[in-house]
Parts: C-alpha cells; sequence; structure tokens
C-alpha cells in the first residue's frame, strides 16, 4: 500500500501525542489521536492520559466538535469496540460522523478488537498499518503485555568500559556520573514495577524510587508511584531495608514454602531452577495491572531474566573508566558457547554527561523464550 | 586574545590538510598550511605526506609562488627551524615574504623549536595558539611522543555490551561485525605498529597486518607496512605462526636471558614485574621511529599497559549482545577499589555497522604514570 504523505505527518504527531501518555497509562494502551475537518484542517488532538481518563479519540473529538463530520482520525492503536470504564470509542467516532479513521496498529487485544470491522460496517473508510513500526514502538510494554502475557521487562546496568560495575573490593560509588543517575530516576517513573534481587537490597540497601527532576510543567496531573518487588526466596531482606520504608509500595517475593516473621506485603510464588520461578513472578505481576518492570539487577538475578528470555530492552550506563578487576555487570546468562550469545539490536545511543547510554532490544525474530 | 573568525576558519582548513598525512608521516609530525595573499585570498594549501618528503609549509609556499609576498601563512605546528632532510621552514617563510604567521602549537621540540623566534626578529608578525586544541588532537600521537619520550599507544577491544570477549568455553567468533572488524583494518593501517601478547597469538595464530578497504583515490603515493610486534618473555611464539611471514616485518620483543632458536628479528628487553618492561619496550620503539602503537590486546598484557599508565587511547568495539560469562576484555590492571578506577574522558561515540565504537582517551590530568 502506498501511504500518502500526509497520512504519514498526521499519524506521526498522533504518535507524539501517545508518548504524552507514557509511563501513566498502565494497564492500558498509550493512544494518541489527530481529527482533521472534511477539508483537512486539524481541528482536535487527544491522547489517553490515564487510566480511567478518557481516550485519546474522545478527548480529540471533543475538541473537533461539529468540524470532525465528513472528516479523518488518526489514531495510533485501532479504536475499542468494547465497553469498559468507558464507551467503545468506534460508538465515539460513528457518532461524530467522521468519514475516515487511519489506524497505525491493529488492536491485539482480542477484549478490545473490533473496531475497525464496527466502523467499516458503518460505511466509515479505515486504512491500517500506517507508521506501524513508530507507533508499535511507543507502545511496546502494553503491547509485549497483550501479545505474551507478561509485563514489558527493561534490565538497566551501569558499568565501567570493560563492563565492570564495582572494584575489587566491592566498592563502586560513583561509577556513571549525577547525569546517569538523573536519567536512571526519570527511567523509574515511567515504570510500573522498579524490581531487585536480594542481593542487591543486603549489598546496597537502595530506596528503589523514582525521584526525577523533571520541570513542573511536564509532569501528568496524575502522579503515580512504582510499585517497588524485590525477589527474595527467602524473605531475607531487613525488616529496617530502605525498600521497607513508606516512600512507596514494596512486594516482596518469597518463596512459597518459606517461614517468615518478615511484615511486608508477601507474594508467594513457586521454586524453579534454584531461585523463584520468574515467569510466574511475572505472571502475578501482570494479573496486578503491571504493564512494566524496570530490573536494576543486580548480576545473578539479571542473568537469570535474560537466560529465561525474560528480558525485552536493555539500557546499560557505561562510564568511561576502567576497572580490569571486580564484580561483572551481568552473571551467568545460561551461554556456554559463542552460538548461544544473546544478540540485541541498538536502538539508541546517546550520551549523558560524561557517560554514553546504550539502548537495545532483543529483536522479535531472536529466538528467545527459553 | 580574541581571534578573529577568519583566523580560526584558515587554521580549521590547516588542520584539515594536516589529517591527510595522518598514519603515514611518522617519525615526523603531521602539519598543514594554509597560504594567503595580502588581500586575503587563499593561493596555496599544503600539508606533510611522509618522512622525507616536503613539508607543509614548502608546499602551500610553492603553491602560492610570488603571491605569498606581503600575505600571511596558517599552519598547525610552528615552524621548524633546523635543517634536517629538508632546510628549515622560517627560513622558507622568510624568502617567501609572508608578513604574518598564524601557529596553531608550539613546537614542543626542543630541537626544532626557534622557527617563531626567527620569524619575530626578521619582522614578521607572529600570532600563537589559534585552534591549539583541534591542532593538538590531530597531532597527539607525534606529540605524546615529543612530550612523553615514548610511542602513543591506542588499546582497541571487540566485545559484548556486558565486557566480554569469549564465551564460556573461549569460543569468540564473531562478536562483532564485518564493518567493525574493517573498521580496525583502517585504524590499525594509521598506526607504526600493531601489538600483541603471547597469549593471542597463540589463542588465535592472528595475523596482525592492515587489510583495510580503501577506495583507490584515498591511497597515499607512499604505502607504509606497519611493524608486528609480540609480546613474548619466554620466546614461545611459534616458528609458523602467521605473525612471522612475510606479509609483514615482526619484531618479537623476548627477555634478554631467555635462550631461543626462534628465527625471528628479536628484541632483547629486561624483565618487570613478571613480564617484559613495557617502558623499556616502548622506548626501544622510539629509538626505531615508532610514533604510534596499536595495541590489539589480549586481556592480560592490556592490563599491564593500562595499570603503568602507558595507554592513551581506548577504542572499544561492543555488540549489542550479552554472554553472562567468558573472558573479560581487560584483565588485572592494577585497581583494588574504587578510588584507584582509571578515568578516561569520551572522545567519540559513533554506531559501526550493528556496533558501537567508544573511542575514549586519558585526559592530560589523570594522574597515569605510576
Ligand atoms: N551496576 C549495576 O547497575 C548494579 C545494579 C544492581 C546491583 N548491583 C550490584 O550487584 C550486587 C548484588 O548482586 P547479586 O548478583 O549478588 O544479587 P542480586 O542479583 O541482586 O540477587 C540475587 C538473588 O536473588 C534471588 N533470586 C530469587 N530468585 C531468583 C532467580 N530465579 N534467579 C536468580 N536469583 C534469584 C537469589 O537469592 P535467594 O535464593 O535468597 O532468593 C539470588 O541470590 C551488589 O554488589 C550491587 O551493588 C549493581
Ligand atoms: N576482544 C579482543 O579484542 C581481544 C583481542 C586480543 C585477544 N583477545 C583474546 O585474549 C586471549 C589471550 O589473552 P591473554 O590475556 O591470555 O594473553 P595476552 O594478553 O595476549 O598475552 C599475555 C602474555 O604476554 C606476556 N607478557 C610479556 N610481558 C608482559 C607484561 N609486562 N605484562 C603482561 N603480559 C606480558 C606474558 O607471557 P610471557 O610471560 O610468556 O611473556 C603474558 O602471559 C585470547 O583468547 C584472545 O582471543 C581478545
Amino acid at each position: 500500500m502506498e501511504i500518502p504523505a500526509q497520512h504519514a505527518a498526521h499519524m506521526a504527531r498522533a504518535v507524539e501525542l501517545a508518548r504524552l501518555g507514557h509511563g501513566t497509562t498502565s494497564p492500558n494502551p498509550v493512544v494518541g489521536c489527530v481529527v482533521l475537518d472534511a477539508g483537512g484542517q486539524v481541528v482536535g488532538e487527544g491522547f489517553h492520559a490515564y487510566a480511567g481518563g478518557p481516550h485519546a479519540e474522545v478527548v480529540a473529538l471533543a475538541q473537533a466538535g461539529e468540524r470532525a463530520r465528513g472528516g479523518t482520525a488518526y489514531v495510533t492503536l485501532e479504536p475499542c469496540d468494547h465497553t469498559g470504564r468507558t464507551a467503545p470509542c468506534s460508538l465515539a467516532l460513528l457518532d461524530a460522523g467522521v468519514a475516515r479513521v487511519v489506524v497505525a496498529v491493529s488492536d491485539p487485544n482480542p477484549q478490545a478488537a473490533g473496531g475497525a470491522e464496527r466502523l467499516r460496517a458503518h460505511g466509515v473508510e479505515v486504512l491500517s498499518g500506517v507508521l506501524a513500526e513508530e507507533a508499535e514502538r511507543v507502545n511496546e510494554e502494553w503491547l509485549t503485555l497483550v501479545r505474551l502475557g507478561r509485563p514489558h521487562v527493561t534490565w538497566k546496568f551501569a558499568a565501567t568500559l570493560d563492563g565492570r560495575s564495582a572494584a575489587e573490593d566491592g566498592t563502586s560509588k560513583w561509577i556513571t556520573s549525577p547525569e546517569a543517575r538523573a536519567d536512571v530516576h526519570r527511567l523509574r517513573a515511567a515504570a510500573d514495577v522498579i524490581m531487585a534481587g536480594i542481593g542487591t537490597v543486603l549489598a546496597d540497601d537502595p530506596h528503589l524510587t523514582a525521584r526525577p527532576e523533571r520541570p513542573h510543567a511536564e509532569r501528568t496531573s496524575v502522579e503515580r508511584v512504582p510499585l517497588r518487588v524485590v525477589v527474595d526466596s527467602e524473605a531475607r531482606t531487613p525488616q529496617t531495608a530502605r525498600v521497607l520504608d513508606d516512600a512507596a509500595p514494596t512486594l516482596v517475593a518469597v518463596a512459597a514454602d518459606t517461614g517468615t516473621e518478615l511484615k511486608a506485603d508477601l507474594l508467594r510464588l513457586p521454586r524453579h531452577d534454584g531461585g523463584l520461578d520468574l515467569r510466574a513472578l511475572l505472571r502475578e505481576l501482570a494479573a496486578r495491572g503491571v504493564v512494566s518492570v524496570f530490573l536494576e539487577g543486580g548480576p545473578t538475578l539479571a542473568g537469570a531474566f535474560v537466560a529465561q528470555g525474560l528480558v525485552d530492552r536493555v539500557v546499560a550506563y557505561l562510564a568511561p573508566a576502567l576497572l580490569g578487576s571486580g564484580p561483572a555487570a551481568l552473571g551467568a546468562a545460561g551461554v556456554c558457547t559463542i552460538s548461544e550469545l544473546h544478540r540485541l539490536t541498538f536502538d539508541d545511543i546517546s550520551p549523558v554527561g560524561p557517560d554514553v547510554r546504550l539502548v537495545a532490544r532483543f529483536t522479535p525474530d531472536s529466538d528467545r523464550e527459553k
């Protein structure tokens, strides 16, 4: 299909709008919408900002009012056709009398799909697949949840150029810069869960909270606080650990058979391969509405996630520094020989202060659910 | 000093010209020169292309001819004042009758310095320090030689995002891409020496030759072949090793007290700290006219170079891949605790095919000659 240039331009704007909801819509997708009148003038824009809030189409159509009649709506995700907390968007588009709907990504959620069909049945022209790649990208967390039935997992690490995250004696403050640490807080704030292994909790006593320094204008009206999750089979988390303070809710994932006095929200899970069953963990989180997990390590837990094909994206902060010895950033990840290498694709390479941030993703064709 | 904009622009061109000689002028510096007539028109350009060839000033002045009289010469390095294989450039500038000489970097070589002084004594206006940083950069190998009395050392490594250069079983082909390997050949070709430790020679039997794929037009008239150096205290290099083939000359650095039958050019050196004395090695290479060394590893030798503060630049090729176990890219580098971390500065961050190339340099103030 040849896509007229104006379609791509309007859809690019819709993707930009969708991005504004990133990190605040869970368990919903991000969606952006641009409405043109019959003459091709932009008369409405909208995005989905938080679960329970109005959908992108509804916001844009409200802005357009009567001018939407006979016009075109650009939507980054196929309009929903089911009644949830809000009425189906397909109906809203029909009521507004738009003549054409241009869609980027078809809804992979069987519960919601059917919007395009209903619109077509009522004589609305529907075009699909416009700027699909960009729209997939902005919605990758939610699409992962819907397609794989588990939250999207980003593993973050900080290391030297030679891949070490501490010196031989275990000391590690500060390998990366304040700028890199601020960037981490920004990413944490956009996640539903911030996760770490008990090794990290015992070694570093981290807060695992998001403390982003955002300009006030960027704040959305609904401030979410990411859930903290500690992966801790034997419930060794100290009662006085910072991760148990009241700055944010915390879930301590423990083995189902572990007896513990720990006063905390416990998630009891089966054991698997000498640790907790990580798939069961992710399933439980998905059931609680978690769409995105920000995994902070340490190396042992990250290695287990990578080995089991449960990491979707890697964010590496590398400092221009060399150690030559000391703990590595990633522990055993199930690779014995080079043909088993975990292959990814770089997505973004950016300087962050004096450091570099490398973002890589597992390609859809990489055979990794092992 | 306020530097008029046109000075910076002409010097930038001179730096660009200097760069054309990069990799072919050892043991000489790279130098670029732009000559303007009295009216400010560019009438001559030149660069130093190879040792024994004409100096940049001479080339540019020859092109300018009589039009140089009363004009201005921009030179990236202070004109030499000594008679080597060619007459002093200071005299050439005086003979040509230029009224003003603009210099980027003063000559730190006591043998050659004095050009500016002689010019001033003859009434020529001399301006110094214009675009000094850029001109230092393009000449960093030679300036290192002159200032520290040893060749400039670039350590190159290839690894996964988590800093490993082979899988647990030692297999490593191919972690980085053909594009990255081609880039390595380009860098090898610009070096005077390609160096590796005996561990690497025994494990990989590398050629250590430069096989750049350059468009023909880029070739300079004088093709140099980098010298191969193996660091091998006990002369364990096999007589049949590829590094001893006739594709390029090779020097095997061995301990002075090692008895060996090896048929090869041997460089006998004192021992130091369980290996060869690396400072003595570099001194010997400098005495042979070597300005730049491209150190290819492996991790043990690279660690020793880093530990002793003998690396000036690091070029890391990182593949978007994870291993989680296997040999690290860098071995013990003298760091026990985090305050002893080797700090560098990123100089360049570029995608190379699917990989990323990170170039970092030790900052002049980093305390590293240990
Ligand atoms: N550079 C960085 O970005 C970074 C980030 C975080 C941490 N760190 C460093 O990493 C170090 C701690 O790392 P670590 O490797 O010792 O600990 P870790 O990865 O934080 O935690 C590992 C522990 O998690 C538990 N676990 C439960 N289920 C598991 C499963 N399925 N697979 C793997 N582990 C499972 C295990 O303990 P149980 O059997 O008791 O459950 C295991 O020992 C600290 O020194 C910290 O500073 C660095
Ligand atoms: N990823 C990469 O970019 C890359 C590059 C190169 C190699 N490699 C891999 O690295 C592995 C080999 O590395 P390696 O660490 O075993 O060997 P290496 O670093 O190549 O060589 C180390 C040897 O050099 C000799 N040496 C002499 N003087 C020394 C000194 N002052 N300091 C340190 N060493 C000195 C020592 O042997 P003597 O005592 O006998 O002299 C020492 O064992 C191979 O598997 C290869 O594939 C990877």
